[in-house]
Parts: structure tokens; sequence; C-alpha cells
């Protein structure tokens, strides 16, 4: 059983769900609702409080009415006219079509890894369990995609407690038989990244997930994951599916950006820096 | 407590939860998965065992490793070349930025109504309640959308049962404030639908949520619900945003086929036509 502190160290390792929860803009005028969601809700009451009372001073920064929280100036939101003139535009951005029509929330807050492995086998037709809500179809969800096989790789007790590492990111996804090439940022530069990134952003069924800190990209807070879906030459930025959709829009950040958001030590991994998977799956040619 | 036969011709009004369910095409090679999604498996034993059978058939004809249907030939895929193109060239589709960023899936099988009820109440910012997997954020999710207003107008396990007609729609959708003009297809002609529904996914805070027979245009199978989320008039086509992502990727489908499926008798409607909801929200005029 962690101690408190070890905790809040450890919930930076990917998602952040506790140190991201002290800088929230509730909207005002929201309805009292049943509410039945399944979730992990261990935040306790003092650290509830805490995050209610920033969030109220939030407020008075913030539009009433925004429910994600306000970008920097370095980033562009997707859903703005000059982030949707990008992805337009964009050369790299094959993984876009198949990505977005697979785009997710992650289900909780230490999910960011869960849901971003789901998009991703999504994405390149990796055969999936069915589930009960969709027999007979079958399709991955952040609801059985986890089993024996991840399990014994990465319990899920401590996916919910902490999140994933890049390595344990890169270790679950192998599991479904898919090619996961883990980069540390350390291990590279800015060049070679954006190389590599944008070649399998153009590819048909490769994929690019990212773990970075979100502060160190002007974000709320902690460690992160989420897939990459198109890269502009132009503005030389990459576009982020944020799967943490309650809380931030994808955005656009420049490759220099993300490349110093993943060259970041991550305790949880023995100091090692973030950095990137490349997926790819070849059916003809998989081994199980 | 609705005959079976009753509860056959009901699934029809939306999502259509029997009827599809013998037509599906699992994939191959999907591995055993400890299954734990929350759901609706209201299936007997012997349709089930039809619905495999039929599906067993049915991956005689399709690929391996689809996991949704085939199209016909007069739908075209947003993810394949000719779809992905349709967008980029689309004039009216201000309303694709917000919606494609708060894609869902239906949450059972009978939730279409539901699913599209959250995409659209999220892409006009209209202020939502928390929920305990968020907080302290604020967003609609089909765990939290139903609530006591909604239950009062729509009873949930009403729409569990047999989904919603599209008078039910539009009618839960006002318990939110948000504007919601229902339109049956039988009260205008195609060029009147065409007109209105550019106008709409071209404004921003406009969204068109619209409900048609599947069968009418080539897909398995009943009534379904589904937010527009583009025009391109060059094709003359309307680009859906099938929250049945299991089943089925958006599709460009012609406002003439379009319109012939929308032009539908509803048994659960009292025979009316089915029809679409143009959704408008104005934060600054919200009565209550």
């Amino acid at each position: 059983m962690p101690s408190r502190s070890l905790a809040l160290s450890r919930s930076w390792t990917s998602c952040g769900t506790w140190i991201t929860s002290l800088a929230a803009t509730p909207s005002l005028g929201s309805r009292s609702s049943t509410i039945q969601s399944g979730c992990n809700g261990s935040a306790s009451l003092a650290t509830r409080l805490l995050a209610y009372l920033v969030a109220a001073l939030a407020l008075l920064a913030t539009p009433a009415l925004s429910r994600t929280l306000p970008l920097p100036d370095s980033l562009v939101g997707l859903n703005s006219d000059a982030g949707a003139k990008m992805l337009l535009e964009a050369p790299a951005r094959q993984s876009y079509w198949n990505l977005s029509i697979q785009f997710v929330t992650q289900k909780t807050q230490s999910f960011c890894g869960v849901a971003s492995t789901v998009m991703v086998l999504n994405a390149l037709g990796v055969p999936a369990p069915s589930t009960p809500a969709y027999e007979p179809y079958h399709v991955y969800t952040q609801d059985n995609v986890l089993d024996a096989r991840t399990e014994a790789v990465l319990p899920q007790a401590v996916i919910a407690r902490q999140g994933m590492t890049l390595d344990q990111l890169g270790a679950l996804l192998r599991t479904f038989g898919v090619r996961a090439e883990v980069h540390h940022a350390a291990d590279m530069d800015l060049a070679q990244f954006r190389a590599i990134a944008q070649q399998a952003l153009a590819a048909k069924d490769q994929y690019v997930i990212v773990n970075y800190l979100r502060r160190a990209m002007g974000q709320e807070r902690g460690g992160h994951i989420s897939p990459l879906a198109a890269y502009d030459a132009t503005a030389d930025r990459f576009l982020i599916l944020d799967v943490a959709r309650y809380k931030y829009p994808p955005v656009w950040v420049t490759a220099a950006d993300l490349f110093a958001a993943m060259n970041t030590p991550d305790a949880d991994n023995e100091g090692r820096t973030r950095g990137f998977v490349v997926v790819g799956y070849d059916a003809n040619k998989k081994a199980d």
C-alpha cells in the first residue's frame, strides 16, 4: 500500500489523477443529475474540497460556459478556425481518419494509456473481443481491453492507481500481437523524432502514441498519454487527440514543444525520459 | 409488458436492438477477454443462436478482419480516400469540428438517441453536470445525461427497451434548455430538407440529428438516430456520424437517399414519418 506522498508522486506517471484535479473549471448552471457512471472515486474529502476551492477561483478568470480548461497561446485547438485549417492542409494526416472515428474519452482519470490503446487497436483493425452490450459485434472498449494477458504485464489495479509508464504502454500493446517500438526522447533528437513520427502519421496502419509531461507544454499538469493524428509541416506542429476530452480539446503543438514535454524524466520509470510508441500491425504476418 | 412481437416491432423505433443483431460480422482470432462492460443483455438464447448462425454465414462473404459491416455501393465511408476527400472539400462542415471531438459510441444498442444527444449538448457547450469519474470537470456522458427531468418526458426504461421516436428526441432535448425544432420528412420535400440542413451544418452553434430507417439506405436494418456533421454540395451528400461505431463507420449518403430513409413511417410514433431535429442554443438567451 503506497503512502499518500508516493501516490501523489506516482499519479504523474500518466493522466495525473490527483494533481490535475487542482485546477479545474466547472461550468455554471449545470442541473442536478442522476449520476450513474462507474469510476474510481479515490480522491479524499480534503483533496476534493481543495479542488473545488481552486476551481471556484478559476471560475473568476474563465468564461462561465467553458467546460475545458483554457489553452496557452502556444497551443492551437482543433476546434478553432486555425486548428481546422491546419488539418485541412496537413500532408501527414493518414492516421487522423481511422483514429478520429475511434476517438474516446478516457474512462477514468488514470486511463489515458488504456484509452489510447483502445483507439489504436481499433484503428489498426486488430481482431477484437465482443462485449455484452454490442453482441454480436466486436470492438475494443476500455471495459474489455484489459484481460488475463495484459494483467500479467501490468495489473489493472496499478493502472487504476497510477496510470502507466512509456515502457509499460509498449509492453501492454505487444500483448495484442502488434509491433510497438518504444522510443525514449533522451535516445534521439528533435529532428529524429519529427522524421519518425511524420513518416508514421502519413502511413496506413502505423500509429504514434505520445507520453509527455503536460506542464512542460503549458497544460495542467502531470504525465499524460494520447495518440498523435497528424503533422502540419508548414506550422511544424503535431495534432494530439487528447483522450481527456472533459479537460482539453485536441491540440496542435509545435514539434519542439512536444519533444521537450516528452524529454522529461519519469520518476516512476526509473528516471527514464518519456517519449513515444510507434504501433503497427500486419494481419497477414500476425504471429499468434 | 409488451409481447415479443411488439418488442420486435418497437425495436425499430431507433437503433434496432433486435433486428440488427441478425446480420453481424464477428472478427476471427479475437482472444478471450474479461468482459466487464455494463449493458442490456436482453436477447433471448434463441435470438442469440440465430444471430451467431447468420453471423457465421456472413463471415464467408466478408473479410475476416472487418469488424464493421460492409457498406452498400451507395454509401461512402469517411475512413476511405473518397470519404476523406469529401470532408476536405465540403463547404458546409462547421458542425464537424465540434461534433467530431465529441464522437461517442452508443452505450447500448438502444441508446443511439442518447448518444446523439450527448454529442450535440457537448458540441453546443450546454452547461453540464459533473460525474464522479471526471470530478471536478463537467461534461455530458451517457451515464449522467438522463435525470429527473428527462425521466418525466421519457423514462430510461422505455429508452432501454425500444430507443426513442423523433418526437421523443425533440422533447428530450428541450429539457436541456436548447431549441429543438422537429421536422417530419412528410411535412416537406427533399429540397427543403437539403436547404435547412445545409444551412445548419454551415452555422456555428446549430446541429442536426437525423432519425432514419437504415434498411431504406442499404444498411442493417431498423430505425436509427445519429448527428449529421457536414454537407458536400458537389456530391450532394450528407455525412452521418453514426454512433453505432461497432457496426458502421461514419458515412456520406446522398441527400435523396437520406431523405427517403427519413420519409418512412414509424409505427411507434403513430405512423408519423421519421425526420430530423435542428438543435440550437444561445447561452445569453437561456431561460432557465
